[in-house]
């Protein structure tokens, strides 16, 4: 036992200095070493971008025992590629994004760094977890959730995932002991409806500021994790990175292309 | 007939310039009336992520019978979101995001912002396709594929697609007419992995430039889109956004959370 710590890979999309981030680490410290690594700017929205344009850089935060801090001037995906494939000497045991502050249930998962870090982990073979509260403020508190995020990391840790699966855990706004229990569900259907804030600068020209209201297109559902955090559970949705539709493809096969292109399957 | 044109949305994440989106340009013209709105430089590697941080900016770049183009500051689904909330007075018939330079098979769909694009639009219940062709050149040749891209356009007009899914569409690199046909395919399994390429500037700095290889982890697959484009076929994937894993529900159904959390499903 005493040979080999288990080893915790930390990022987000918030940045470095998020309370959320520092609850993780706080948690998960006396489980074993902890290795940051996060943007060291906020990187909301950023999805699974990665930085190929720019150089990327990193600068070490802190070294003490059991825990290194690096700020990095990339995207969530980039703090994961870069200690998977540069800064570690090992794969981790377990990859945790977040805690995020905001949520990144339903559709939203497709715009989440916080997500896109722990489906990058999932594709690299290692144990991941997205974690966020529905509570976009700087001062969100983090305390009332953090034995449900250690539940979830002790199974994750005691069970194991299926190969390919990454967790996006939610969890609703918590005042007191409001959190009901802990729901496995499967990602609601939605989309944001975008209202442009349109504005003109002192030099005259106008300009754009993106501002969205979520539409849950299936308000009925109760096996969803929008019902679950509507109704005060934590949201637990088992993620993979397969998109394909399998259910389309015979459809998609009966199409006929013209002009002929023999050999279609 | 007269009276309501087939309005077609293209962007794509090269730019406003790239020959690709000239390509598709051109081909989708005698269809009906054309809105294009595309990033005013490269966006490769954008993933979905949106514009929060910034302002967004457009420009009017040409407007003439049947043809609207805008440049845009921000990222291909920025643009789409544009195009649909705020730029266009009705839902476009179809959504054509590309023709990519390089391509945005197996699990490069989740860096790609031309298949983000494609995926905001089907969000939004748009009929919207993702086109990519494996070749990175600005000056890669698209002459060769159009035929193909055509009957793929004609079938989603004519036949069109099931709610809620977007089609990735990608092409093996065309030397005279070496394309094979089409086939149907699922998303193949995948990983990028990075060698992170490290220099020191001026300043004695340390940076990174992320640079990746490929590995596929199902070679021997013969119904996923590896498999087609190796083989000299245009690969054709249905793609959804439901990231659920529906089969991983149960496992995780059965996890014990302690301490107690009571009411998990």
């Amino acid at each position: 036992m005493a040979d080999r710590k288990r080893l915790f890979l930390l990022t987000n999309d918030d940045g470095i200095n998020a309370r959320g981030l520092s609850s993780m680490i706080d948690l998960v410290r006396p489980k074993g070493n902890v290795f940051v690594i996060a943007p060291d700017q906020a990187q909301s929205g950023m999805s699974h971008a990665i930085t190929v344009k720019y150089p990327i850089r990193i600068q070490k935060q802190k070294e003490e025992d059991g825990l290194i801090i690096y700020s990095c001037n990339g995207t969530p995906v980039d703090c994961i590629k870069l200690a998977l494939n540069k800064l570690l000497n090992r794969l981790p045991d377990m990859i945790l994004s977040g805690i995020n502050h905001g949520s990144n249930s339903s559709t939203s998962i497709v715009y989440s760094g916080t997500m896109a870090a722990a489906i990058e982990g999932c594709l690299n073979g290692v144990p991941s977890v997205g974690f966020s509260l529905l509570d976009y403020s700087p001062d969100a508190e983090f305390a009332g959730i953090i034995k449900y995020v250690d539940a979830i990391i002790e199974n994750v840790i005691h069970r194991g995932l299926p190969d390919g699966i990454c967790l996006n855990v939610n969890f609703p706004v918590n005042h007191s002991n409001e959190v009901k229990g802990i729901r496995i569900c499967r990602q609601n259907k939605g989309v944001w409806r975008e209202e442009f804030d349109q504005r003109t600068d002192p030099q005259n020209r106008d300009y754009y500021w993106l501002t969205g209201e979520y539409f849950n297109l299936e308000p009925e559902a109760i096996d969803t994790d929008e019902w679950a955090l509507k109704n005060g559970y934590v949201s637990v949705v088992p993620v993979h990175v397969d998109l394909t539709s399998y259910e389309s493809l015979d459809y998609l096969k009966s199409w006929k292309f013209n002009p002929p292109v023999g050999g279609s399957a």
